[in-house]
């Protein structure tokens, strides 16, 4: 990851929609002075602010050739499975015969593709595979320093804004001048903080193991806002979340959720279970590894009314007895605020 | 793997406790005839009876020498981290130079290995890296067959018997005329069984899937025997027992422990739950994916008497209200009589 401003465009290519994309407005929001454009030739041209609600003017172009000044092509989308769509594959060739950067951050490794590798030695273009590793350490569960709070964002599924919500505490709390650290674990996140650990793809005997390394390498912070993977309630992902949760040992989580969401992302016979229930199997499985409980809601609310939002968060902080609130739409200060109670409270 | 005799000498060298030399045992015990010898310079020689306790008159031998007939190497060990000892570098390249084949179930690959690469090419030998696998199915809770019966062997530990109760149990209804079938997901168990997946080696975002995709592919049978890895309160492993668990979502599951371990294996500073705590954790988790339930509680009493082993289980059977038994000191019966019990409940 180069220190040098990146001049960014990012590749959506026919999957322009808060799901797929969740990576390129993620990158929008938090790198935006690096990013040019946005790739999608299935989308009329427009500002990212009217395709994603996101980035002022960025514009939305068809062509690589719209955007000469870029030097830099990240792949903007989050697939089940993590395989390049074959309709990104022309734009990804041109970029590298342009000697462009690529930034990938998919299972699928560009590097490993021969067409591409011949191109990227052929035109000196830089292939970045951000989800490869070489993980190898076991988690011992020694040496966490009491005296840095650790802080998991957890959540009822994928995509409902668990990065996020580690992002926003953590400004949050260094703007009241605390030292935190986001410590990011997947793509989106590595890519916006400039290093993490991709922890869906280390080889799973090593999954808490290469959390619990990341961890001892920032416990000189005062808090740690460790973001969250999957679910514990996921078909697929399940393993992920518990290598997470187990190799960050909290001492506090935050459950994210979004609103109107029924089952899981993508799974519609898989429903998701009422919030006290996960609050449990969180508690419960949380606890196996260190004392810990939850300190707030982080709701998401982007499909819903202003109205519907207020009466939900009233009801979940009266049922959960836990502060709540939707980041964006309000501030993350209610769960800023929790966190500094913890630490007080730790203190004292 | 090939069908034919192979003829094997197990490599243990330095390493030869039942702890460490656990795929040995193993491979002694299910594969006897296939055996010709144990290599370790560091023991004097004996029998792999009186090494082990299992094998009868197989030798442990202190060079390669000593079995001039052997055509296949095993590395018998199974260490965290799964690294190859430097101890044993030495046996691997002479067997390499005689052009044994040589079967690792290590994480460290010996086809990665430049030295043992270029011996191999060199000697025509084959290196077979069990774990070596490209997993990346995900996991989608679809399709399952509710006429297969899914029973799982989870532990509070590694190295307690999760393996061999599932061979048992599979012996014990085949001889009862079930159609059952035992499903490897470890290093031993694949060289047993012949195939199987290598769960703690898959990438983590596809551990469920390509569990999932073993239990689809072998659901004709009547009842399914899978073997569980690791523990839900391991630090290290518990990403691996929880992606195993949610991918082959259960009926049912057995509860494997030894008797008069106290804390994790390797790690003293971290205790053991209970057994209650511990079956109503595996069950509150289990039953997310599939309603779930005990049937009976594997007692590994290696290291007590036979009178504290019957104390216990008599405690276990009155305190869990589940069948117990030892598999080797009694045998697998009640175990298989409980499977019996739920083939007949589920069928009324």
């Amino acid at each position: 990851m180069t220190e040098a401003k990146r001049r960014i465009v990012i590749l959506t290519e026919g999957l322009s929609n808060p799901i797929n994309a969740k990576t390129a407005v993620s990158v929008i929001r938090y790198r935006t002075e690096e990013v040019v454009a946005v790739l999608d030739s299935t989308v009329p041209p427009q500002t990212t602010q009217r395709l994603f609600n996101v980035g002022g003017n960025i514009p939305v172009v068809p062509t690589l050739a719209h955007v000469p000044a870029a030097d830099t092509l990240l792949i903007g989308i989050a697939p089940q499975g993590g395989k390049l769509p074959q309709a990104m594959r022309a734009a990804v060739l041109q970029a590298i015969q342009r000697g462009m950067e690529i930034q990938n951050g998919l299972h699928e490794f560009l590097s490993d593709d021969p067409e591409f590798a011949a191109a990227a030695r052929q035109h000196n273009a830089r292939l970045v595979d951000l989800r490869r590793n070489d993980e190898h350490d076991v988690a011992r569960r020694q040496n966490l320093r009491p005296d840095c709070l650790r802080v998991h964002t957890v959540g009822n599924d994928c995509c409902v804004g668990k990065m996020v919500v580690a992002i926003e505490v953590t400004h949050g709390l260094k703007a009241h001048g605390v030292d935190a650290k986001f410590l990011a674990t997947g793509q989106t996140g590595i890519l916006i903080e400039g290093h993490g650990c991709p922890v869906d793809a280390v080889v799973s005997d090593f999954v808490n193991g290469a959390v619990e390394k990341l961890v001892l390498a920032h416990q000189h912070h005062e808090v740690l806002l460790i973001e969250g993977q999957g679910s514990l309630i996921h078909p697929a992902y399940s393993a992920v979340t518990m290598g997470l949760l187990h190799g960050c040992a909290p001492h506090a989580l935050i459950l994210c959720y979004e609103m109107g969401r029924t089952h899981v992302n993508g799974l519609d016979h898989i429903p998701l279970l009422p919030l006290d229930q996960l609050i449990a199997l969180y508690h419960t499985v949380a606890n196996v590894a260190h004392p810990c409980r939850f300190i707030g809601v982080a709701i998401n609310s982007r499909r819903v009314s202003d109205a519907q939002y207020r009466e939900e968060r009233a009801r979940v902080e009266r049922e959960l007895n836990l502060p709540a609130c939707d980041i964006f739409r309000d501030s993350a200060a209610p769960l800023v605020e929790a966190v500094q109670s913890l630490r007080t409270a730790s203190c004292n």
